[in-house]
């Protein structure tokens, strides 16, 4: 099976303070609008994509703060095997989308998984 | 400024569960074990090395359940001007390890960030 990494996100309520700090790291940040009221800043390294998500009172939120995706091979018979485990719920099923093939799935401490068919 | 992804930790209370999940996506993970009575789990993609830790009440705890790894060149410099970000802390000055120049520092949302001289 082949596996890559594509991206990581991390929803914050400090959104100023973690760009300053990533940036010095070394990322090089683009502003992209979302949803009304909330922004995104993303940035691309090593084929990764990190992200910082603002969103308020995210402590008090039930969205975890931590998003991953995975390019999978056979995406159907992923999510088959993935909805089995205990905890595990599947968000959005295998779907054709302008992009490729794709599914969001929980795991069981809650973070969304994006995964996209290679 | 060169800038490689090393690390992915997840901290969990469901470890049973989220090995699972993770080895279906296709991690093929090896067990370490650490502290008394914790279990870690890692796996290396894309030169990427992604764990799952178990620890108890990780939802109580005052650990956040992620953990980032950076290369990054001149430590020193870094670690300075990422502790004059608001929220950010200096967990661990930069000390020299057996595999290399080392620090850690919580981001403003106060995930850990380990930072190692390229």
């Amino acid at each position: 099976m082949s596996l890559v990494f594509t991206s990581i996100t991390i929803n914050t309520n400090h959104l100023q303070g973690m760009l300053e700090f990533y940036q010095i790291i070394g990322f090089q940040f683009k502003a992209t609008k979302v949803d009304k009221g909330s922004e995104v800043y993303r940035a691309t390294h090593n084929g990764v994509e990190f992200s910082l998500y603002s969103i308020k009172n995210v402590q008090k939120s039930q969205i975890p703060s931590l998003q991953l995706g995975f390019r999978v091979t056979d995406l159907e018979k992923t999510v088959e095997s993935l909805q089995k485990i205990d905890g595990a719920m599947c968000i959005l099923d295998p779907t054709d989308m302008p992009d490729g093939k794709k599914s969001i799935i929980l795991d069981p401490d809650g973070h969304s998984i994006e995964l996209v068919e290679a």
